[in-house]
């Protein structure tokens, strides 16, 4: 018997090829003996097929493995849920690679085959804890797997703020705001504004000013194991927002302040054994494709 | 008598610094014998002066010239009903010099006596003009003197738009937003953005996305010669605005265009002789100051 | 008869697709009834085509119209000779289009005889002219389609070096050198060094330091009707290097300065009526291809 | 009794303000009961003040403490020889500050009481070490303590080369060349290459490619842990240099590897107690005094 007995299925319910390929992995599954969960939001587009229905927070409770078929972002909104609960996940994409759905539709059987029979590599990746203090309230605490976002939401843009690692200043800010990444996010929004690549391996976070008002306002790679702090200056008119992963959002007052530390939990990837990091990376970002001059 | 009879006034009202320039300038020009405009919002805090008030465009069309006193942001609310009238401007900082508040408070007196002797270099600076197509209707147009930025404003931030120069299609962009910008508005927004500087006599924009999600997506420079337009993708969830110098808003829906095109307008600036764009540059860009390394 | 009577022949003598390129075009041509010219290195390969072998500046002299086939690196080395000559060029590529080289091999013939019936589009690109000034002598003047490039050749990489254009001081620099690029040039080496797309219509020029010791130092676009100087720092040690176009080089001293203006000459494109520089620009640098992440 | 009983003193002879600064370190050290060691070249201006007289790795090994007066690359070229030697040091600036030598001259005596009564900090630096591949053999290794870089010295600027994170391979470039930085690096020739600046304390190292032919081409951070490999393409018709801090300098051949570890050696250096690592940043990038604009 495989250590994988119960296993969640994810997916957007809409889309007519990722239920497709969640009908064809869940009958796979009861083959192989294994429970299959899904969420009521699949129930009646997966109905008469086996598996047994739950809610969200329940289901990650009781997998032992969660198969996320789809893109890097129904893979993120899943994974809000599945990390606390520390449920690996084997992302599987519908046509484009992403990220970390990074096993094709098509060799989905394989795959699983794979995994069931112990071959595959299981990584970890770190995530954050965002937490909003205003005075000496605190709200929060909220996961982030990619990245937490800094930024004003009104048509005057410019937001005053400071940041701090632990008890040090780091700096003061003018910009629309400001990006605290981890290695998985740095390839999503921080690399639009110009941040790095850090490799998942790295124990760091990386701060990425969004259209800094001072060219020297350059993206700081730091250690995670310190807390990073965001500080809002107490004047601002501008309405400002907190975003974790594009997906959840906390609206922000004048000297509120964002704490975000690594977070107790990780987020556990599935991979089959001849995965590359940079393999994928290659792939998303068409490297050695794209080549704009030669001197022949 | 001087080419300047009527001198309209302008400059914050809460700043005191402001009004002690203004009263000071005020007094001079009555000496010269023009005839001193200001606006209502001044009338209380330069009261006694000898100053005539008049509400905003009607001071604008009948000045020959206007001093405006503050920071670039404050001048650029001035030239808005200034350039549509022809009225040429003289910027006096009060402490921070601006791009175009160029003259110190210091230096106003005789900067102004250069200026009624006819020692003063007259610049002109193509502005923008923006209109907003939906369907058949057209909304519009407003002025722009440093940039039209078009941007989510939702924190789901992705905008999916396509840009054309006339009838020629560009590309089709996602990213955060897109900057249009003036060789004036090039030192502004465009610059956060990763944009070029444009030098003011160029006859040229430039478009700058914002937080682009492909690394290939750059700013480009074209002739202001043809329109550009920026078409919102149909299927867009996302609130955007439509912003020109970042104080005037227009909400955008999907499907909407924003067709910029040089304006028949013109910011005209009054400066010192000696003035110099690259000097100005140089001091507000820190260049030649900031050295981060030195193999010393 | 056509305005074509005398056809020069280009490309790289020791690739065999280019020549059997070659060959096609040339059979095309003596059946239009043109004179077709191809230069002493082609000869041995073309051999028993009828063509007559010229060398290359009375090459150029004698073409109504030059037909360059192989990368936009070909097109360049050909352009230095057929631009001083005013003559006219169609670019055709072996596989991998090219900024200049913009029709296939595969619609090679296509492409002629639109040309060869009027149905064409011709394009006028901006050149420059570069000359060394040392003490009062003056060498050069070379001409540059691409780039004027001045970098460090040591290992100590810095240069320190001055910018001007005309007599108004621009700044001092320190870096490993300076693109000054024509907007043909945009899309090359300045692009990889931060620079903007220039729209090949628009009548500037790009300063693109290269890896600046100040995050501030960034590409400025100014029009081309003043000249650029650099000049460099008098206590150098390090030796540099003026090159145009990546192909030719001058060394330069301490002290040395090199002036670039707008060449006389201008290089001629013949575009097949559906040409779109955006097209073009689409296709090299991948535009709408790469999506790094999406929230799907 | 001090730990420090043995000192060494570094700084270039014909700098008469370093030589002043190092002769009252040098008599406040004798009157602590120290022995003051100093390299030959320093022998003839220092002279009559009781110093020894040592060459410089033996004087590395006999020290319990090195002062270096001047700037970041006068204490760079002495950490290659303290540094394998596990000499801390003491970085005293002559005016500008730099980001190691952080006491400014006048502070120095203040400092040095502060660092003999025991109230200082010690921060411990990874470097690097290179080794390069050719075929079987293996030349070097050579120490880093900023960065590696293997960068074409030719005209024809363009090298290819590939690079691999042990055995997993990272991508193939088109570049000028490459960096490989350490934290302490990332303030450096990285920077100005667009690489983001590493908190020293961070383990990792970070790839820039400088000048790439593909805009996706982008900096990379990833742990010491791993080897870094660097493999120029066989067909290389350019010249290629390696060089460690811009100090040492090794020719490449084509087909040559560049190996880059963590070396077995730190740079241990000692700071005031109130030492703040973001403090010195802010200081050298001008953080929170370049600001271009502002909506005032």
């Amino acid at each position: 018997m495989s250590e994988f007995e119960t296993v969640g299925l994810f997916g957007k319910p809409h889309d007519a090829r990722v239920i497709s390929t969640l009908r064809t992995i869940s009958r796979y599954l009861q083959k192989r003996q294994c429970t299959v969960l899904i969420d009521r939001a699949l129930a009646p587009v997966l109905k008469n097929a086996g598996e047994r229905v739950a809610i969200s927070t329940g289901l990650a409770r009781r997998c032992d493995l969660a198969v996320v078929v789809g893109g890097d972002g129904t893979l993120l909104a899943a994974a809000r849920t599945l990390a606390p609960a520390g449920v690996p996940i084997l992302g599987i994409n519908r046509g484009r690679l992403g990220f970390m759905v990074d096993v094709a539709a098509a060799d989905a059987r394989a795959a699983l085959d794979d995994v069931f029979e112990g071959r595959y590599v299981r990584e970890r990746r770190l995530l954050l804890s965002a937490e909003i203090h205003r005075g000496r309230k605190r709200r929060g605490s909220f996961l982030a797997i990619n990245d937490v976002v800094i930024r004003s939401q009104a048509a005057v843009r410019m937001l005053e703020f400071e940041t701090w690692l632990d008890d040090e200043f780091i700096s003061q800010h003018r910009a629309d705001g400001i990006i605290i990444s981890t290695p998985t996010g740095s390839t999503a929004y921080a690399l639009s504004s110009g941040g790095p690549v850090l490799h998942p391996g790295l124990e760091a976070l990386t701060l990425v000013p969004i259209c800094p008002h001072a060219l020297s306002d350059r993206p700081v790679v730091v250690g995670c194991d310190r807390s990073v702090r965001v500080v809002l200056g107490g004047a601002q008119r501008v309405r400002a927002m907190c975003t974790s992963d594009g997906q959840r959002n906390e609206t922000l007052s004048p000297g509120d302040g964002v704490v975000v530390t690594r977070s107790e939990h990780v987020l556990e990837l599935i991979h089959p054994e001849n995965y590359s990091y940079f393999n994928i990376l290659r792939n998303k970002l068409h490297w050695g494709r794209e080549r704009f001059y030669s001197h022949d």
